[in-house]
């Protein structure tokens, strides 16, 4: 295969939705041999028009501009895959992804929500995966997390166990090294009664993907939840002054979040999901702990950096998206996820 | 698919090999729902005829004795998939692979060399998978290492890479807590002089797998090497006394081996594997480092336990491989690995 990728025309993407990981996830492609982006759709006033490469902030233009309206794009141009990026629920994307598999398109999507979205809607996600199998494409939702760090990566580690009686698997994030709209995104600065206000008020909604990761890890180990305890939105507040580049904590003040999921089987958690980030965690880190016959102790340290990493997930799936059966697929059904270093086209 | 799992007939297993890890991988099955063995072969005088519970070391007798012959029991019975377990080499499990094959049987397989055996011998390897294919059965070799934890996992984790500069993976082993076997194998107690004359006599090969691991993440990643580089088995010995409960190691004394194997790119290396066993080994531990955007260091501590995690992965491959295209498939090509808790017929 690898020896005839040259001869094969380049894959063709459409991006659906440039905000900060659409940009990312379009300066990958850019680098990508075997990639071609033929068209791209943002809703925002301030984008379209503009060419693609200004817009993302690569240091060239790229020949593409913006569109606003996506029909009027779709029945304009012919793509192989759509890598959409729009919103992490279900409810939003839904008619956005009945369109692009209407049109023909592969999907993939860093929509949270449909990573496992049978755990949202399983009438709506069965209808997604009708649709996609009679239009013969594949559709994925994925990224860092949900998509990686805390559901296929504990699947994968647990396939060298004979019997797993609990998976914990955590990830904690030094927010001071990420990007200001991931700071305010987790209530940093805030006091705890305006946090529990923003909660309140579906302002602040904290990670979304833990009920998704908890039901992926289960479904591909063969185990019955008897239920999915997702517990609220805590504040993590700072026991000393902290800060980053753009927001300071004084004592006391919200510096976080932390979250957690359980899937319960018996009365008591077989799969425990923790998820903090804030400002000042004295160690970052992505840790597996498989409590089994082998156990296993996993960590990486520091964690995973989300966007970088989203963006390389989503990249990456391009070609196995395009190989696999057509339907509603998720992580834990594709191959073995991989960089690819050479022409993507190497792979199909 | 998981309702309906006990309506469909047990997946029936024949095991070709019952040594040490063949055993372990029986008593596993034997505790699996939705898996019946229905047959095994063994070359050893001392085990055939008994029946396989008492041969395996299992508390009862499972009603299934020991054949000598394969191709008598192949006649006799009807297999959906054969565990096979009888050798490290490509040349030695060939002819046993095509009988098993001929016969319309899946094969799951330890042998080390199997794992990818484009490295060894290209041609033999495509010869197994055109006949795989004209059968319609599916091959895979695989075990935790090679096929796991210096393969599988650092593919799995590139995943979340944009770029990959280098690739580094150890395992370090305590061989004290290992079997005796296995502590002879790697020459603990010798002097180093008799340690040289074993290597030289090929009675120590050391660990088979590493040219296979490295070949495997490079093909993953689509990256040419330039070559493979094996460097020989070297002893490392004791710097003051170790033991096990079987084996005293003096100062100086062999007390394991180091091995390395490198996959070359412009001259320098990009992919690394180091392989320690020896007794007195202060940390144990697998992990991967991969330089790259981002990069990623991960741990696992202590280091997987390789003959319980052995059979967990040939096991817990039984329902992929069956549902695989026919062919020879390698982990990079299989979905996810994963332990499987429930009825293995849910997962057809």
């Amino acid at each position: 295969m690898g020896e005839s990728a040259w001869r094969r025309p380049e894959i063709r993407v459409l991006l659906y939705g440039v905000g900060a990981i659409g940009s990312q996830i379009a300066r990958l492609i850019l680098k990508r041999r075997g990639l071609r982006i033929i068209g791209a759709v943002d809703a925002s006033p301030e984008k379209y028009g503009r060419d693609l490469g200004w817009a993302i902030g690569a240091d060239r233009p790229v020949g593409v501009k913006i569109s606003k309206d996506p029909e009027e794009l779709l029945s304009r141009v012919d793509a192989d895959i759509a890598v959409h990026a729009t919103s992490s629920f279900l409810r939003d994307v839904h008619p956005q992804l009945v369109q692009l598999i209407r049109h023909g398109l592969n999907v993939i999507s860093t929509c949270e929500e449909l990573s496992y979205p049978y755990v949202v809607d399983a009438s709506l996600a069965s209808k997604i995966d009708e649709l996609a199998r009679e239009h013969g494409v594949t559709v994925l939702g994925t990224g860092i997390n949900p998509g990686f760090l805390m559901d296929a990566l504990p699947i994968m580690l647990s396939g060298a166990c004979q019997e797993v009686r609990h998976i914990r698997v955590e990830r904690v994030i030094d927010a001071a090294k990420r990007r200001l709209p991931f700071q305010k995104k987790i209530g940093a600065g805030l006091t705890v009664t305006e946090f529990e206000k923003r909660i309140r008020d579906g302002l602040i909604t904290g990670h979304v993907g833990l009920k998704q990761s908890v039901a992926m890890i289960a479904d591909a180990l063969g185990v019955k939840l008897q239920r999915i305890e997702v517990r609220p939105v805590k504040p993590i507040t700072a026991e000393k002054p902290v800060g980053s580049p753009h927001i300071s904590v004084e004592e006391g003040m919200v510096a976080g979040l932390s979250q957690s999921a359980h899937g319960i089987v018996d009365g008591r958690a077989f799969i425990t999901l923790i998820f903090k980030a804030y400002i000042g965690a004295e160690e970052e880190y992505d840790s597996v702990m498989i409590d089994g016959t082998p156990s296993i102790n996993q960590k990486i340290s520091p964690c995973i950096h989300g966007d970088l990493a989203t963006a390389a997930i989503i990249v990456n799936s391009i070609p196995k998206v395009i190989r696999a059966p057509p339907g509603l697929r998720t992580m834990k059904d594709l191959p073995l996820p991989s960089a690819i270093l050479g022409d993507v086209r190497s792979l199909l």
